[in-house]
């Protein structure tokens, strides 16, 4: 079977501002592109070398690819895209700032929006400005473009894309990139661990390390939890991101 | 029909250094990547915005492509990869300095191997420095990777892709762009417009500047010649190119 390698777009200059972000569609800061950068670094130290990439709509995930597969001497492999891969929609919230959210609206309220699976945030307004609708990108969507998302909401409609795209690439043993987002990435890390519903919130992806996993026959991985390229880096942002939940 | 979109990728630092280049990979200078966006704000400007891109497996088309996308707010379209819209492949003269090979050689035969439609430089030998013999993007073509080309045979490769790739991209209406090169672009150039292959050697598209094509139901231009987004610079670039060759 194939490999696949999970790769977490880099900082974004709404990241950097501290706003939610979701479908609204920012580029990486300079910070992030140097992510994406070491991210291709590491996959050609490690000869871990993709044959097809997969890319959400969202410029950070295409950029990240791009300069990833630049670095990696892969910037001519096959390319697909769609939305299913697109961060969780963030509904009435994007475009707003973390901290005040928190203070508007409690501690309590913010966490269940950000970390609970199956509670979306208030949908977006139609024709607000950080609303996706008459993005043509979106067109073939019509009206079942999302207004809001929760995680379960993202695996939903993440799943029919990895049965019909990712999995007959796998299956025909090429090494899968796919650049994406953090809960696009949980939702699938989900999938493949075997994840419960509660725990998946515990669980969190550091940017612009590439994450493999190595799947059976059946397309279980054979290292649970997959193997981080820079598993020293990726520890210490995974403690980083505990700790400031504290 | 559907609007077909030419884009010649700008300077690489190989342009920067005038070596001959043909199928070596080198990246777009600083310049060249100024052409790439550039050239993305002309069709923005302007609405046209491309449904699909097309490139070469080269990564100074596809950055050009990319970058230009990216500023035009079409990253996120679909993307086809191909080794047809490659550069003429410039044998043994790949890595070598223009200006020393038309002192080696002679002035006569520089511009025959520059611009003649059917002379080829000599084969580039296997193995060599320049050579694309073991490069994993090329792995499918086995024995019938070019080891050199005159223009007529980038038309014989690339016309097949036109017509199976390309064409019905055309045929269901979507604006395509084809972020290629010099000389695989003159070869749809000469097919689109019915140029002898004489007159061919004559014919430049400037770098950087998108130039649209119009099909008619027969694929066709209505806009014999194209018609260039800044028409005044093309011209400027145009005259340029005729009078370095006196």
């Amino acid at each position: 079977m194939g490999i696949l390698v999970l790769l977490r777009h880099g900082q974004s200059v709404w990241n950097a501002e501290n706003l939610f972000t979701g479908w609204v569609d920012v580029p990486l800061s300079e910070l992030g592109e140097k992510e994406a950068r070491r991210g291709g670094e590491l996959m050609r130290e490690a000869g871990l070398l993709p044959d097809v990439v997969h890319t959400s709509l969202l410029r950070r995930a295409i950029s990240t690819a791009n300069l990833a597969l630049d670095v990696a001497d892969r910037h001519w492999i096959p390319v697909r895209r769609d939305w299913r891969l697109n961060e969780r929609h963030y509904g009435a919230l994007q475009g707003k700032n973390k901290k005040q959210t928190q203070e508007a609206y409690g501690a309590e309220q913010f966490m269940l929006w950000r970390r609970s699976y199956a509670v979306p945030p208030p949908p977006i307004e139609l024709g607000s400005e950080f609303s996706q609708d008459g993005d043509p990108r979106y067109a073939d969507l019509g009206d079942s473009l999302p207004r809001t998302e929760c995680l379960a909401d993202v695996v939903a409609r993440f799943l029919p894309y990895w049965e019909s795209a990712v999995v007959p690439d796998l299956r025909a043993g090429r090494t899968v990139l796919i650049a994406a987002h953090g809960n696009s990435l949980r939702a699938l890390v989900k999938h493949l661990d075997g994840i419960s519903d509660d725990d998946i919130a515990e669980l969190n992806i550091p940017t612009g390390i590439p994450l493999r996993y190595d799947l059976d026959g059946e397309l279980r991985p054979t290292n649970p939890g997959g193997t981080y390229l820079d598993p020293d880096a990726a520890a210490a942002a995974i403690t980083a991101v505990a700790n400031q939940g504290r």
